[in-house]
């Protein structure tokens, strides 16, 4: 069941106003800011974040099981998500953020429990000055691929509503 | 928090060894088989089925934000995962069942508490021998569009593993 | 082979400074604005344009085969980078411009010269002031759906280079 | 304009009965299986396959282009086109084919004849017994990337129809 505690989940946005993408990243994995509400729910973590280039990770659980007895598409969707969305942050300077505006993902086998702790690597592909994109892969620990992916995101201009796009 | 409780996930499974794809849904609206573990963890319900058309609604909530203090493109990936997943297996006889291969979806407008209970209608586009295509929307009540996209679903081969394709 | 006789490609893009993207079209079907080369080439021809929705139509031909006998996807691919590209244009006021971020088809069944004319009608499904995201669908003369595709597209900023997103 | 000239498109296809994928694209870059009619119509040329990857090349020119004074995205679209679904099919051992399903593809620059050769370099992502999936690049001499894309496919299943998925 969701929580409805409100979490300080705009911690984040207003440290994004002070740093570039990579220092909240960073403050992130070192624990200073706090981890996404989604994250927790799904239990997402930040592992790693360069310049062009997040991993993330997820361990397949029962909570995340569709009604057919494997894991739902949602959980390497989100992780993708996150992967492909924090890849191309890394690369925005204080002040700028970039907003999905669609993800593909293919799903190439099932998840299950016994899969073990899963990495989603994102990359920057392409880094334009109103449109970035990315793409990633969802692996196990013996580099097995089970879903990957591809986002394009666009420039946020802070005039506007977000993702209002 | 993912609770780690064994949710008897595989009731609707074996029930698909008995029924179609249709009557499952029919039985999982009156309550008579279990929703799915991540249905509940995101909080997703299946509101209607009917032959090639289902209906699912989810509640934007905190637990969802992302760190950017909008709701994490997760939810509607989840969510526009099942409603196409699922408007492709209501289409299917019994014992057989079709798997997703890759989804794509656009991200129109941003995803807050505030937009209320949000529904996502999932339609077959096209329904062939072994592989079977779907659109979906994610609209607020008053039809106003979040989300949208399409998926490609392959007929399941029971000697084959799932999804294993 | 491709001719590289210098046709006048450019007339319709000066036209769409002083005109708005349904009035050119419109002088397209008209025959006053030249099609495009690309047209002339695949054979493409612009048949309806209403304010959101155009319909682009095409013959499959032995000079549009792939080495497997049927069509190349590169023919339904044109088609819907052109319906969906100029529905979205259809919406666009004098000198405004949208060009496409990206695109996704499937291709439900082969095409091949004994289909006759198939027809490609696309349609806007979200106009936001930045972005747009429109759908389409490549059908014969009974109906019978050969591809389907979505294609987001971004405002163009003239004092950008085309497309350099 | 299309010439209807009845190419020789299907001895490609009677030579795949016999010859693996990657033993047919050999052939045809050594002038021994002729090159397909939509190759032939836009340009395109076939220039390295090895296992799990091969390069096609295009030269952008005044034929190809749109009513807004670039190269249409048809031909980006087609070269990704051949280039995925090659590169899926020099796994495939003799009398195998494998046909796409879906292709998602990014625009990330205009193409102009002032770009000059273009390659697109596919390669396989996940080779499956039934589905694969591929992704590809199309970049300029320099390195510059135009467009990227990804694939999935399906065997075909000779009892049935080309592509009747």
């Amino acid at each position: 069941m969701i929580t409805t505690a409100n979490v300080p989940h705009s911690a984040l946005v207003s440290k994004r106003r002070e740093l570039s993408g990579l220092e909240v990243f960073r403050r992130m994995m070192a624990g200073d800011v706090p981890r996404a509400p989604m994250m927790s729910l799904l239990n997402l973590r930040l592992l790693e974040a360069d310049a062009g280039r997040v991993v993330f990770s997820a361990v397949p659980a029962t909570a995340h099981y569709n009604g057919m007895g494997i894991v739902h598409g949602g959980l390497a969707a989100a992780l993708l998500d996150s992967a492909l969305g924090c890849a191309v942050n890394t690369m925005a300077p204080q002040g700028q953020l970039f907003t999905t505006l669609e993800m593909k993902i293919n799903f190439t086998r099932p998840l299950t429990r016994e899969v073990g702790r899963i990495r989603c690597e994102g990359k920057v592909v392409h880094m334009g000055s109103r449109v970035a994109t990315a793409e990633g892969r969802v692996v196990d620990e013996h580099g097995k691929l089970y879903a990957h992916g591809t986002a394009t995101c666009i420039r946020f201009e802070p005039r506007r509503k977000r993702r209002a796009t």
